[in-house]
């Protein structure tokens, strides 16, 4: 693995957008007794029937502590790969590189500075230092070269591409204190620009409330094709939701892309009733830093826009609401060559991510390095 | 991976010789501070030297717990790949997987019992669960599948082959009560033909005078071509190698192989000056369970035999003895067309072993799993 202290768009490197075809998908093994409940039993659990929809149509690689090797290694299938790695916790998306490819086909990793979403600022755990180390240990084990970004904090959830030059992204993640206060906005669209490959980038002003990672874009707005994206959408507004909802409405319906196109927009419904923690649950938390993570009722940022997309199937949460349904045929109608599979998602929502959070896509190589 | 309740015979898969072509090699970054003096900082400069040596040739993957990750990815060159790995000492030889290949070149590990060289009996270390598990993990790493044998405790350095239907090992090793006691001779052969592939089984009586591996076949004769070998030899017959090395020139003068080869038999000197612990080194050990790892005055294992063969070098432990030159004069005949590379290896030795112990080929493929 050489570490590049060149840009991909010098390089000729560019993020493919996720319905691009993929060599496989990255996950990390819940363990965490602050972050999923009653020891992450059930969680695991979940995390199982993740990897195995993704794995029949792209090769799934999850990574694992030494203390919990034996144990994931027995309830996932043989066609998943299991590796030992050190993690602060299990939010692939964050914490394993983003990866961007080149004409010939070639991919190679970008090590993103991570902070736990805010650092000291208003991050969500201390230390994150293995956490930090995941990306280059990934190129490492997909023997993939990586970009050296770490001067720069950013989490893979916080960005979505087309792959045809758009970039897009939250100002109330991107523009926080806890990443990188130091810069302009203008600096870190260039930035985003100069890593990702990009001509632009789309600047939505909210995500999705409640959401602790700063209001990452992948749980509020998602591309299913180049000029198409969905929006997490409510029509209720008394609910908080509403405005953030609008707002980016209002972006999307007023922006073109890198290509100059408008964006078509399909709303995604939240949960008509609100996703909150039982005091059951709280109570199968273990304390981080002698506080609680996670209070009764508090509201879970719940979003079906936190679906993935693999090769031949699309994974969408599910919450047991009555817009479950209503999710599921919107990306059908967005995936119509895919197979919609519906993923019970409370075990992981309450982690504090959702099915996108946990996984990372490996674009398809042609060429080995 | 998928685990295997076969075995490589019944499926057409055997063990390949060392000179036959490799993908790569796996090592494992040194650490114990009861197995390498004074924090192991000079043996990793050693293992650095070597792993730079192979990956010339063929991929090298260097096994790196997460405390010495940093270290190690920053020590060795971009072209090595470095993974984490849980292990309790850096034995590739014997933790990593025994590689078996089929007629189409798929290749395949088997997962052999590992109780730290003869467990509660006459063991090394206790406990030894990690190292246990790394051939698993290697071939989840590697993406092959792996042949279920822990119910047979063997180390990968006590057996050669010499991929046309010969295997050769110790009888020291392999009969001793602190591996398969509970087998006879006869049962013991059937197993290792059975995985390895093999219709014949040389078993030399002995291996190097105080070899605390209960004297491993790799470090007294080794396969150079189908049908030749090299012999650690002395002709001092005061020395307590003498017995042993003629005891193994009788069998292999009054042997064939599995064709029917009588066998060609070169001398490889074993150093004129033997390799002892000084009492400086010794200072350098820490203790292991209240008692010393080594003596001041020890004499070590030290021979020429434990060379490893990659694809286009072939590495060579030098002990500043005067018999230095003529190990290397002697392999170069043997391998004509590979670079023979000399390697200082006393910051090897004192570990209790040397090159052939700290690496592990990986015959080459021509199928993906």
């Amino acid at each position: 693995m050489k570490i590049l202290s060149t840009t991909p768009k010098a390089d000729g490197f560019s993020m493919p957008a996720e319905f691009s075809p993929h060599y496989g998908c990255i996950m990390i093994w819940p363990e965490r007794h602050d972050s999923w409940q009653n020891g992450a039993y059930a969680a695991r659990k979940a995390f199982v029937r993740i990897a195995k929809a993704i794995s029949h149509s792209e090769k799934l690689t999850m990574l694992v502590s030494a203390a919990q090797y034996e144990t994931a290694r027995a309830m996932l299938p043989p066609e998943v790969r299991v590796i030992e790695c050190s993690t602060d916790d299990a939010w692939a998306r964050d914490t394993a590189p983003t990866f961007v490819k080149n004409a010939e086909g070639e991919v190679r990793g970008i090590d993103w500075g991570f902070n736990a979403w805010g650092g000291l600022h208003d991050g969500l755990y201390f230390p994150w230092d293995n956490d930090n180390h995941v990306a280059r240990k990934v190129c490492d084990i997909l023997d993939k070269d990586c970009y050296n970004c770490r001067d720069f904090i950013l989490e893979g959830g916080s960005i979505h591409s087309d792959g045809e030059g758009t970039v897009m992204t939250t100002e109330s993640c991107l523009l926080s204190g806890g990443r990188n206060p130091h810069m302009t906005k203008a600096e870190i669209e260039e930035k985003l620009c100069q890593y990702l490959g990009a001509e632009k980038v789309i600047w939505l002003p909210k995500g999705i409330y409640n959401d602790e990672t700063n209001e990452h874009v992948d749980n509020i707005c998602a591309f299913t094709a180049a000029g198409e994206v969905v929006l997490a959408w409510t029509d209720n507004e008394n609910d908080p939701q509403y405005a953030m909802s609008k707002a980016c409405l209002d972006v999307l319906q007023n922006e073109t892309d890198a290509k100059g196109r408008k964006l078509r927009v399909r709303l995604l419904y939240i949960p008509e009733k609100p996703v909150c923690m039982t005091e059951e649950e709280c109570e199968g938390l273990d304390l981080m830093d002698g506080e609680p993570t996670r209070d009764a009722g508090e509201r879970l940022a719940a979003s079906y826009v936190n679906f993935y997309i693999a090769n031949k199937a699309v994974l969408v949460p599910q919450f047991g609401d009555v817009r479950d349904k209503d999710a599921l045929d919107v990306l059908g109608e967005c995936f119509p060559d895919r197979e919609i599979v519906p993923i019970p998602a409370r075990d992981i929502i309450i982690g504090g991510g959702n099915i996108h959070c946990i996984t990372q896509q490996v674009p398809e190589s042609m060429i080995d390095n």
